[in-house]
């Protein structure tokens, strides 16, 4: 793709964001409703090109449909409540303490055109229609989205979807976009009308392109998602009352999908094993099929990371593990004492299916490790009722964006708590989720007006609560029912 | 200052971040009111160190002083009241729509340490406890802040008021440190434990610490406030009706403090002026008072700037100002047409007591005008109640953080709904404000708790509200009153 047609592409979105920014939020929940309705139309379609390009199971791909399906409507749930707007209302108060306050009122606007870089493991999540573009377009923007390689048809024939669906519905035309090609990419991100990137992907280009977007002569936001190792922490008493349990839902776990979660566990922190459990481990990874990988390229990449932490002193091949594009799963093992020799061995994360099993002596250990950890998307405690893991909760809380209490880390929902992000390297912006309605305010930003008159504010702030969304006025939230009354 | 002992400083300050991060936020807010409290005590003693230091004036800085403890005990409140944390909690739902919801909630964490670089035109109310001081504190986060050499025996003083403040109402050692020198402030913002920076200054040595901050291995955000010209709008009507009065508090605007707020309105759009308008406007200047600039440096730096100004084709100077470290103002004029055929004549700050006049001829060019605005603090229109401005809102809205009506910019109250900040060059970080309640979440990051034990979740999150806090539950704000019915 040429970089004049990337652009004309932008250039084009911002007139349409022009439009698109002052629509009322129930016209931009029904766009969000009809590409929502539109890949549920298309569903066999799509499905079967996601298989195609992707390898995984038609399963898995449905259920993924549904989760972007229901993200969409969800989003546009939340416009018409008007949480996405985080509109405040302080009255005019003479007896403000620092002196006379005037009437100030905030509301979030859209940023503009926002460029999305797409995931390869998420064919439908994290892609064309992900999380990042519904936010993109919940917030108000217009979203010019690069497919990833990996599906390159599915991508396109989504985007051609989506485009339909929104002209349909009536969104200005331009509103979302596609591009293809490394170069475009680039181009999109240093383009002067992008006002912010998200990217989902490796730690390399990620930091390539988040390092674009800093050396622009007007920097940009970048939300990029890079990698993450979801430590998994057993305590003793849990080994104990239910170790063999934990350990086949951890196999399960990264193996599920070839490995290639974000929120796949690779590190799975336990009392030394015995040989009961040493075996039942073995067993079930030996047991779990290879499939073929997202792209050659990852499967390469995967083995050479495999092959590297294998070479490391202190790391043991439990289950060795397959080659070629459909890898059979891996494990290792070592000690809490290794990690702390070379703490590249938790550092280093292998995205496909093999883990990494650390023995530990002493409960006290486990603070230890952790504090050797990176930034993480996610940390996981299986414990007991009794167990004292105070300490190590707070360690976890310091370095990940989401922890979890005896359950498994793969599976993010969708809602109004999630936080799916983390310190870098999890992301490169530890304050922002990419899953769940918080994330739609990555492409929004405040602006305040002060003492205008009603008829000239933004319907969000005017005084008669013409939207009716949930506001915080005069320094108390204020849902929409009770300020009716 | 040694590099040695900034290492020092920050490693003390992580330490009692640990501490700090878990404390009631009632307890913190003790904190923030003795901070308070002890500054007033020390009143007379600070306004007159100020007054050596910086020339202003002692009723000024005496306001400025209510300013800065104001705002410390607003964000007390807010603590208490619990908005600072976004508490949200979302239930175990086996019906959601994409599949069974887990347990899940989300709560603010501090940072860790923070550093803050002071101002120099605010010696209160923008430097060693200002606003981005008060916000780390009341985040939870540890504060290590670099005096700004303009008044280094005031803000030593005032580090010492405020330490001794801190340790007497129990907060950790070292929650609060001060540094000076160019070089510790580069190695505050290199220090690994410190996780975000902010800084209020010249756009020059803000974008080097920017991308100094962005080059880090792990980098962390940078909130700096960089600069803004804040245009004023004056429609053909509100010209005709009260042209003489707006004049006049234009030249009050932006002579008060020697012109040296970032919120001066530097530029004034108005109708041609006729010859009685032009006298108005070079008599008030002529006879607005000189006074010394905060430092030599920075009066060097407005000469110049203002005497490249004085050059550009088609400025006209009505007022050439003075010389010296106590500039007498001065006013130029142009044209809009002359601004659309070179707009570094708008996009310069002068800071320091000068303005320019950029009358036009037919106020659509307003909006052509408008669209060569780089990003600004604030804009504000004067304007009649049937004008038809919508256009001209609609473009400044895209390119501001706070948009006024018939009023003007200086002043800045700090409120909930308050937003300070704007799009690049403005500030750093569009999505952010300096002042007002939102400015804490600058120092704060979002964690996920799922499937946790109502006993081992944080005491934001549990499911009696034990902090008594206003919450998201199912999707619904809950102040703290309701939940208790």
């Amino acid at each position: 793709m040429l970089i004049d047609e990337v652009d004309d592409t932008v250039q084009r979105a911002h007139q349409a964001h022009l439009v698109a920014r002052h629509v009322h939020p129930q016209t931009r929940a029904e766009w969000l409703g009809a590409v929502a309705a539109a890949l549920e139309d298309h569903r066999d379609e799509l499905v079967e090109l996601a298989q195609l390009e992707t390898h995984l199971p038609e399963a898995r791909l449905n259920g993924e449909l549904n989760r972007t399906v229901f993200q969409l409507r969800l989003f546009a749930r939340e416009l018409v409540h008007g949480e996405t707007f985080d509109a405040t209302i302080d009255h005019l108060d003479e007896s403000w303490g620092m002196g006379p306050r005037p009437d100030i009122r905030r509301t979030n606007v859209p940023l503009g055109v926002i460029g999305v870089f797409g995931a390869s493991n998420f064919p439908f999540a994290f892609s064309v229609m992900g999380g990042d573009s519904a936010s993109g377009l919940a917030a108000g923007c217009a979203v010019v989205h690069k497919i990833h390689e990996a599906h390159l048809q599915l991508g396109s024939r989504t985007g051609e979807i989506v485009k339909e669906a929104l002209a349909a519905a009536g969104a200005p035309s331009g509103l979302f976009a596609t591009l293809t090609t490394v170069s475009a990419g680039t181009a999109l991100v240093e383009h002067p009308l992008v006002r912010a990137v998200s990217f989902t992907g490796s730690a390399r280009v990620g930091r390539i392109l988040m390092d674009k977007a800093a050396k622009r002569a007007e920097p940009i936001p970048f939300y990029g998602e890079l990698g993450s190792i979801n430590p998994v922490f057993v305590t003793r008493n849990a080994g104990q009352v239910r170790g063999l349990d934990i350990l086949a839902e951890y196999v399960r776990s990264f193996t599920l999908g070839m490995g290639q979660f974000c929120t796949k566990p690779g590190l799975l922190f336990v009392p030394r094993l015995g040989s009961e459990e040493t075996q039942a481990l073995v067993t079930a990874v030996s047991k779990a099929a290879p499939a073929r990988m997202l792209t050659p390229q990852l499967a390469a990449g995967f083995l050479d990371g495999r092959a590297t932490m294998a070479d490391r002193d202190g790391v043991f091949e439990l289950v060795p593990g397959g080659s070629g594009e459909a890898p059979a799963p891996a494990l290792f093992a070592t000690t809490v004492d290794d990690v702390v020799h070379d703490p590249r061995i938790i550092r280093e994360e292998m995205f496909g299916p093999a883990s990494i099993v650390v023995q530990y002596e002493d409960e006290t250990e486990l603070i230890k490790a952790a504090a050797l950890l990176e930034g993480q998307l996610t940390a996981t405690i299986h414990g007991e009722d009794d167990d004292d893991v105070e300490d190590l909760v707070d360690m976890l809380e310091s370095r990940v964006g989401r922890v979890l209490w005896n359950s498994w880390p793969t599976g993010v929902t969708v809602t109004f708590a999630q936080q799916h992000g983390g310190p870098y390297p999890a992301t490169t912006a530890a304050s922002a989720t990419s899953v769940g309605t918080a994330a739609v305010r990555r492409f929004m930003r405040p602006v305040s007006y002060q003492s205008f008159p009603d008829k000239r504010l933004p319907p969000a702030l005017q005084e008669t609560n013409v939207w009716g969304i949930t506001r915080r006025i005069d320094g108390q939230w204020m849902p929409a029912q009770m300020e009716a009354k």
